[in-house]
């Protein structure tokens, strides 16, 4: 499954051919965000499976257990895609991704459930940023890379029985309801955080996505914009899992 | 991905089809013997993830990570294989794998790896025995079940990277060989230790597996013989890493 065993592939000189750079080949800046943009899903799948794989073997259930690793295993499945594609596009893999592990890493040690039903909020919370983040981005890439990360979002989602699970715990134990409340907005926060401390120090990253293929520029406001869409979406969902954010 | 996220279907009544019961649907001690492989098969996938999934989190590159990532994800495929086909066996699968559940982790925790190198070696040796197991079993079953064996056979074996990398640290520091060639030893020991203590409690796979589909029987002199196979091709297999078993 993975094209190189037990080393990514360093940096190589060979260019990208024309129709995964969006048919943008000479664009040079267009590049980097995009390689950017894809480590930094390939650290979000990457550190998304061990997170699910950790909630998976504290799971109170065999079925639970299968579950969440299925979960995991579909974060695995996309970080592939990921790879294969900074692969093609002559990405040193392991240098770009190192560049976002810091943030990732900092937002799960802070958001270490402290039970199996924070697992399973966070687990459910952080699946449905994912899918609203690559949504969004989704318009600020050309073709090849929007269909790329498009296919990321199709099968992710998996995430249903999540709801079914929180649902009942939070009708057999009503207390339970104010305490997950208060753990989903504390993920959001520090989501949101570490993505405006991304924001903040990556221009590369930040170019490509407050812009769009057509007018690609540093329009800050839009950028804020889209974090205020993920929270509002957020308090959406919370309210639909019977929890206010 | 899963038939019924978060609950594992329960016993139900009806029937299974003939052709996935080998063409045996009124032979009960023939099905509950098929029953019970593919449960131990499912809770050695199963737990197998974790392994996996644990080693990768502790893996010191990125690149480490992923490939032991990809190692537990196609865990997780055969898993949801052998899922899908005790459901269609009507089989209970939450109650078939929880017989099989503790023999797992108490291999689980008797051979905790004690560093990266342990983990990896441990990868490997599980990978293969399960291999040689799959092999193994595949000629005590029929048509169908045995296709279902051979293509969670096919698939694995993407552990070739940690042939190259064990041997790499044994090259650097030649101390390591004779540790991991212990480990090894005490790694097939558990191994073998719980597979008998399995055999003996239970009836249904021991009658399944010693016999052959034409000339089903208890023969216990085959049970031992098939241990024996599996600790020789075991002995080859360190050899061939530079590790004297």
């Amino acid at each position: 499954m993975l094209p190189a065993m037990g080393t990514l592939p360093a940096v190589t000189d060979r260019s990208a051919p024309d129709d995964i750079l969006d048919g943008r080949p000479d664009d040079a800046a267009y590049r980097r965000g995009v390689v950017s943009l894809l480590g930094l899903l390939a650290v979000g799948e990457l550190l998304g499976f061990e997170r699910l794989a950790t909630d998976a073997a504290a799971a109170p259930r065999l079925s639970d257990r299968a579950a969440l690793q299925a979960l995991a295993a579909t974060e695995q499945a996309h970080f592939a895609l990921l790879q294969e594609r900074l692969v093609a596009l002559g990405a040193d893999v392991e240098a770009t991704m190192t560049r976002y592990l810091p943030a990732f890493e900092e937002f799960h040690r802070r958001t270490a459930p402290s039970d199996w039903l924070e697992g399973l909020v966070k687990a459910y919370v952080g699946d449905a940023i994912a899918r609203d983040f690559l949504r969004e981005v989704s318009g600020s890439v050309g073709p090849s890379t929007r269909e790329l990360v498009l296919r990321a979002l199709e099968d992710a989602g998996h995430a249903d029985f999540v709801i079914a699970r929180v649902r009942a715990a939070v009708e057999a134990d009503h207390r339970v309801a104010g305490r997950l409340a208060l753990w989903g907005r504390r993920l959001v926060g520090e989501a949101l955080s570490q993505a405006q401390h991304v924001a903040a120090e990556d221009d590369e990253l930040t170019e490509l996505l407050a812009g769009t293929p057509e007018r690609p520029g540093t329009d800050l406001v839009a950028l804020s914009s889209m974090f205020t869409r993920l929270t509002e979406a957020h308090t959406r969902r919370m309210a639909a899992l019977g929890l206010s954010a």
